[in-house]
């Protein structure tokens, strides 16, 4: 059976993205990052979402970003700010070309299993100002992978990365993940890591606004 | 002053490498990385040459990749094979990725620092069968960083991948090493994590060919 890389990060765009790529008929070898993330809800739902979901495998990267800082999710003495859903700015939850570096072990990975797809659940729409987010950005990167990789560079078989959600909204998300079957109570988005969801980071507000329109309660609250 | 990431492995190239960048008047932020390497050799080379060289700072950035094998660089199960410079197959040595995966990461130091240059001593002429090592990548590479970064997607200020030994021999870029007073006893190429270099591995075999045709006396054996 073919198979997909999928990046999994155990909050809810990811969760949707890995069933779509089963419901597409793919094999799922499904990525997650410690790279010093200030907890560890994400990477424990991701490893629920992944078993729950039935993946080939699921390999769970090291990779410490955190001694630069520059983002509030890996830098400690960084307070989370308070939400504001209509923000333009970069907030300061951005930690530098982080898709990109996912991305390419993402590529690593598929070269050395010899999958010609890796999924990524970002999103234009919601993109909360991360640049790394954007079709372009994507499609600068496929293009990249397909020089630096053997599958792409001199064997003929091109790496796609799949973008499924780069034009949906949240709440179109949600309501395809409704029907990919998604348990949406497994998923984590909170920036904060406390028991429950803090409900205030931009995150969660995103989250609650996003299941708002599209008619869901959300079973993670 | 004007900042540079270098990447620095603790091989020839690489500090080659460094010593320009402070020629072309940069501070150098060297970044090496821990990818699961079978030996310590190259880092603790790679630590030598960046506090002999004066850097502002030297990461070292934890990434495992050994997880998926496919190279005997990072395998413990594989054999390092005896070298054979006439080669023109991709080398059992290949880690899938591994050029844009420390790129992508050197971009996200780049921007939390705000530098604009990085510096990679990859060669097309020795490169080994290595697709990672071309300018086509490079190029790929770059306009893939400055579509998803801020600084080159948003604040006009794009990041400049430096490849300056990617037309060089090995042998031409000793010479380059030597005007520059580069230590090369510091540095460490053998894929073998012996006591000494083996001088059978292919790596031994392009650096001692390097420095015959160079006509410089290798301080390192």
């Amino acid at each position: 059976m073919k198979k997909a890389v999928v990046l999994l990060s155990g909050g809810l765009d990811s969760a949707v993205a890995l069933h779509l790529a089963k419901s597409e008929g793919f094999d799922v070898h499904a990525i997650s990052f410690d790279y010093g993330q200030r907890h560890n809800k994400e990477l424990n739902a991701a490893k629920q979402i992944a078993i729950k979901a039935g993946v080939v495998q699921h390999q769970i990267v090291t990779l410490k970003l955190d001694n630069w800082g520059g983002s509030s999710l890996t830098d400690n003495t960084m307070d989370i700010e308070n939400g504001d859903v209509n923000r333009t700015d970069i907030p300061v939850t951005y930690v530098p070309a982080r898709n990109m570096v996912f991305l390419s072990v993402a590529a690593s990975l598929a070269e050395a299993i010899e999958a010609q797809d890796i999924y990524i659940g970002v999103s234009e729409v919601d993109y909360s100002g991360y640049v790394d987010c954007r079709q372009a950005f994507i499609d600068g990167m496929e293009k990249a992978i397909n020089l630096g990789t053997v599958m792409g560079a001199e064997k003929n078989q091109p790496i796609k990365i799949r973008a499924p959600f780069v034009d949906m909204t949240k709440a179109e998300e949600i309501k395809l993940g409704v029907t990919l079957g998604v348990d949406f109570g497994l998923t984590w988005s909170c920036y904060r890591g406390e028991d429950k969801p803090c409900g205030t980071c931009d995150s969660c507000l995103l989250r609650a606004k996003a299941f708002a329109d599209a008619g869901v309660i959300d079973n993670a609250l």
